[in-house]
């Protein structure tokens, strides 16, 4: 009777050891980082939000990566200035921190580098820094939070573009249904949903999507085992200039992928189970059954986290001094 | 001694009851509806910033009257689908419900009416109710969400535009300067901005900038004493088609109106101090001293009230289902 009770409680034991002990897991769950500048990312809040930092004064950094739909604008790619249809599809700022750079291509290597890059693209917010710096620095509420922030009478691009980056850092997700069960929340995904996850691991998905974001860590060719149609868009290419570069991605973050359709950098379709087909043929080399595509696809939904809870920022009005919009 | 003490308290008494009577006042301070229905507010607040209620899936209500921006776009004219640029100024969406009826000529008689028109102008959202109902239906949340508040598992136009209609009656400024002034706090306003109240009655303004809305009350002829340059823009003839409306607006109004330059129909001024003295020319036939226009000025900026705080929502998914923006 002893030996029977030292053996029902050892497999007891065993079992919840197993359950807890997903640190070798090659994905792990979003970290949330409670300090924060909170001023900081006040002012960064409203620069994100701030149409004048464009030249029509009508687009913003939420125009194109919406807090409301997933941090994407969800089209095939951005409008910008005069409506300009850019070249590729908008990557979500949602747990952006966790890319290895910014950009399909890597051209920025952080949040801050990136966030310089829109407000003067003619294509998309189509302003200078010049101008950017003159409209913040003609209102006198932008100004004194300036000081408060960075301690500087004059504003420059640094603490323009720094600031929003502290605002986008703290644009994570946290909380999805598959970082509760890393967590050891057993229940927090279903057996179809788990079932998924381990398709996703011996498939080969997790060769690059892994990590805090499912993704965001390495460049890599878009069509290893099949060259993938789009042939015009070079990718990291356009910043090495290597030959072995060309079609190049940065791997995007499959977190709240669910939320960001169109998929790809060309957009080529709406539909996860989809992506997830064109991804297993041109990546991998290999075709799902329906089954399988189904599973990956219930996986893929438990990444979605809790999205920021955000107040709309009131933004201080222009004065006399404000250079006027320019829709043209 | 004792006559002495009687004559004191009285005068006393008789400054407390003036500070406290100002119901008489031809402006009176916005009151506070809580009595909402919460879940309707809330669908319509989706509904407000959902993009995908424009043809391109870019543009929404909160595009062209952003609540970060006294409820107004700060240009001149709104940008529409394909950057076409409107004919007249955004009026603010602030404070709307206190107007006898929305937009500059008065065509729609109540916020409802107003809320399906931009969706179905070409030269705004550029859709068709048809198609929006058919975007709302192909997603789940909407259908519940719809469901929940108006019983029925079909969404129509009526219940789109009631739900917007029914958030933008919570986007009042209570609690201005002025405001509190006007509830009794003698303290609220500076002489100043008591002396340009005072000259804001005295000069005639009050005419028709009166009320809870401060303006928003009738329709007036823009040029009543000079003709006013803008001759194409025919205000409320278009409407009623009578010669003798013509160049007849709805009277704006003047709450936060700091807050939403540029000004007049036409937005021939982004300057306040100068749009006051436009008004004063055409509308009055007085020329203010510079003093006197500062006064005025002065007084209109206490009409800023504490503006709506907004969680910014978040929008469900778009379906296989789902209309795909069309950016053309």
């Amino acid at each position: 009777m002893r030996l029977i009770l030292f053996v029902c409680c050892s497999i007891i034991l065993t079992v919840n050891l197993q359950a807890a002990d997903r640190s070798k897991e090659m994905i792990q769950a979003i970290p949330v980082n409670t300090n924060v500048d909170q001023a900081k990312v006040e002012l960064g809040k409203k620069l994100f939000f701030e149409p004048r930092l464009s030249k029509s004064g009508f687009l913003s950094c939420n125009s194109c990566h919406n807090l409301s739909t997933g941090g994407a604008d969800n089209l095939p790619s951005s409008i910008g200035h005069k409506w300009q249809l850019g070249p590729i599809n908008s990557p979500t700022v949602l747990n952006a921190k966790f890319n290895l750079a910014q950009f399909w291509d890597g051209r920025a290597k952080d949040l801050k580098e990136q966030a310089g890059g829109p407000i003067a693209n003619p294509g998309e917010m189509a302003s200078t820094h010049e101008l950017a710096i003159k409209v913040l620095q003609s209102i006198p509420e932008y100004v004194s939070s300036f000081k408060a922030v960075y301690g500087a009478d004059v504003i420059d691009i640094e603490q323009i573009t720094d600031a929003i980056a502290t605002f986008e850092e703290t644009l994570v997700t946290p909380n999805s249904k598959f970082d509760k069960w890393l967590q050891g929340d057993d229940n927090a995904i279903s057996s179809q949903e788990k079932i998924g996850y381990d398709l996703f691991k011996s498939k080969g998905c997790i060769a690059c999507h892994n990590g805090v974001g499912v993704g965001g860590g390495s460049y890599q060719k878009f069509g290893v085992v099949k060259p993938y149609p789009d042939t015009k868009t070079l990718g990291r290419y356009g910043v090495t200039k290597q030959e072995q570069d060309k079609y190049f991605f940065k791997v995007p973050l499959l977190r709240n992928i669910e939320l960001t359709s169109p998929y790809f950098h060309d957009a080529s379709t709406w539909d996860l189970a989809e992506a997830v087909n064109i991804m297993a043929e041109y990546q991998l080399g290999v075709k799902l059954s329906v089954e399988e595509n189904q599973n990956i696809v219930a996986f893929l939904k438990t990444l979605t986290g809790e999205q920021p809870s955000i107040t709309y920022p009131i933004l201080p009005p222009s004065t006399k001094n404000t250079p006027k919009p320019d829709r043209n």
